[in-house]
């Protein structure tokens, strides 16, 4: 292969390879098999390694806390919240914030966000459990620390912190604590938070799809027209840009945001050598070769267990419904990440550096083709 | 100024500003009033910024342990060790460990390091304090854990780990602990260590020159060729080149080592206004672009004064001697770095773009002069 100082691209992937080589083996996710204490919690935070971590939850009253029987079953969630209003968002295919193509353009489309009374909302989301391809696919997912306000019924039976992360990130209560409920119709698709991130399973089975800060190329980010879906009178689902209201008499704006565009659902159906290879022996000319040399791992994390998510990882995330209760239920706890020290800067370093790297192998190819 | 992704360059000015601002103010070292839990520690050691930390040193019999007479005079340690051979590294110029220009080519050049019986060198050594051009600049600077060889006789007055530092990083001790002792005569030139290090002054000031481990365009590093210093039996120093012992019949090889090249002073003689300008300002064909954007600190690590220096940030060192005591005594541990996590494998892509974006600076001037 080419010299690692002869181009940014090859300065790149030397990065890859020895970020892959420094966090052996860089494609599997490592476990805990009890909460950490805040100082083995701030090691593990300093790598921005993700890990799962299990029996942090046991003295949790959603979890029965410690008696083996859930608290939140279908019908306790009902109980507690009755017909209090909860915001939902509808897509046709599940596809809550990514990008669609749409009449020839892409564009990053947001939900349909309505209210739904609570009860309604567990009924009408279970009824679609065994249904192939549902017309509305349903998903409790509003990150604005949905805990705190909409969800106060339930809010007692998680704590309103996690003792060793505060302590660890000197941060006495997170950011936001957020509630998710839905089943397999809903896939987020791949993006990254400036969060560290603990999430903690309650039913059913998160299934994350997670890529390191420095796979940037990996994730393609393209920049793209926001758009929101508008569900119409007859529940069709119609995508519509959004407008920056126009200042001092000039025409309405288009907005536009960068978001992944990668769908990591091919490199995960290729046979397992070929995702599994040394990674000096990706050729230059491999469609895949910067999701390979990113090496992203899929890790499924259970009730019970809570996954921490390293803040800036991209993650692409799915979910199973639980086998007796039907529902998939996570609560996150976001807490702010640490501005300082080298982390945001070289994580923001590589990222500009990526961009001239794919340019500047665009430029090669088109070249070549000319 | 130019986009920040339009070249190597712009990106890595784009890197250096970004984490100047993250690391606000950068110029100016923090202070602990007192040593920090190992949490606190951690906290530190994961943001890789100097600290100066005071009264972390109170209990060291070295110090006195807290009843205010050091224990460490220069009668007591004579005392101690008596004619005990230490080695001492002797040069011309205080100049050990740097790169010296001679017939026509820069050297790496090691300093002649001899055995000499300790209170023979603790003599010599003040004796030419207020001489100002020794002929044989003295400096007991062996960096090979020598209080656990050398210096056995003074070994129990210091402790040999910093508890907060040793559970923080999980090393019941470090990898290494050094005794240094000199006079204003010694400068280390700017160079940089794989440790984390913590450095307690017990007699006298050091005076460190710091720059974050992202200033690699400012450190200048340049490929030179090995060599050491010789006394002759004159007392005249001369550089001899060093050889690599050849291998099947082959010639004896040149061995070559990549090492800074800068020299801070003209950086620090410029006016205030020009060193503090906003990094925005800062011209491209400013010819201390690269030292300025990396924001150099100098700091004076005063006795009973521990400096927390950061692992991979580069440093020189000068010292002054103690008024009564007439020498700069100092004793550092180095604890193993981390590997893993994104520090190393970000810290050294940034090395080889900057590479790669001096080349190119050089070869855009070039071609502007043809």
């Amino acid at each position: 292969m080419t010299d690692q100082s002869s181009s940014p691209s090859a300065a790149l992937r030397q990065l890859l390879i020895s970020y892959a080589d420094a966090n052996y083996p860089s494609t599997r996710i490592e476990y805990l098999p009890h909460p950490p204490s805040p100082l083995e919690f701030l090691r593990i935070v300093s790598r921005n390694r993700p890990m799962i971590i299990r029996n942090a939850m046991t003295d949790w009253p959603a979890m029965g806390a410690g008696d083996g029987d859930k608290k939140w079953t279908v019908e306790y969630l009902k109980q507690q919240m009755g017909n209090a209003e909860v915001a939902v968002a509808e897509t046709p295919l599940g596809n809550a914030d990514s990008i669609i193509e749409h009449e020839g353009a892409e564009y990053f489309v947001k939900p349909c966000t309505r209210p739904h009374p609570f009860s309604n909302f567990l009924t009408d989301l279970i009824s679609t459990n065994t249904t192939p391809n549902p017309s509305t696919i349903l998903y409790a997912q509003s990150q604005d620390s949905n805990l705190t306000h909409e969800y106060t019924a339930l809010a007692l039976d998680v704590p309103p912190a996690i003792p060793w992360a505060s302590i660890a990130l000197d941060q006495p209560v997170p950011d936001a604590l957020n509630l998710w409920i839905g089943n397999h119709h809903s896939v987020s698709s791949l993006h990254k938070d400036p969060y560290q991130n603990l999430y903690g399973v309650v039913l059913g089975t998160k299934i994350f799809t997670l890529i390191n800060p420095f796979g940037v190329a990996a994730a393609q980010e393209k920049k793209v027209l926001n758009a929101t879906y508008v569900k119409r009178d007859d529940g069709e689902f119609v995508v519509t840009k959004d407008q920056i209201t126009s200042w001092g008499g000039q025409d309405a704006l288009e907005s536009t945001i960068t978001w992944p565009a990668r769908d990591l659902e091919h490199y995960f159906s290729l046979p397992d050598d070929e995702r599994n290879m040394a990674l000096e022996q990706i050729a230059d000319d491999d469609p895949l070769k910067w999701v390979k040399l990113s090496t992203p791992m899929r890790v499924e994390v259970h009730a019970g267990e809570m996954l921490y998510l390293p803040a800036l990882w991209y993650h692409q995330v799915a979910q199973r419904v639980d086998e007796t209760e039907d529902v998939c239920v996570a609560v996150n706890y976001w807490y702010d990440m640490d501005f300082a020290g080298p982390f945001v800067s070289t994580a923001s370093f590589v990222r500009n550096m990526t961009l001239l790297a794919l340019k500047s192998e665009q430029e090669q190819d088109s070249q070549s083709l000319a």
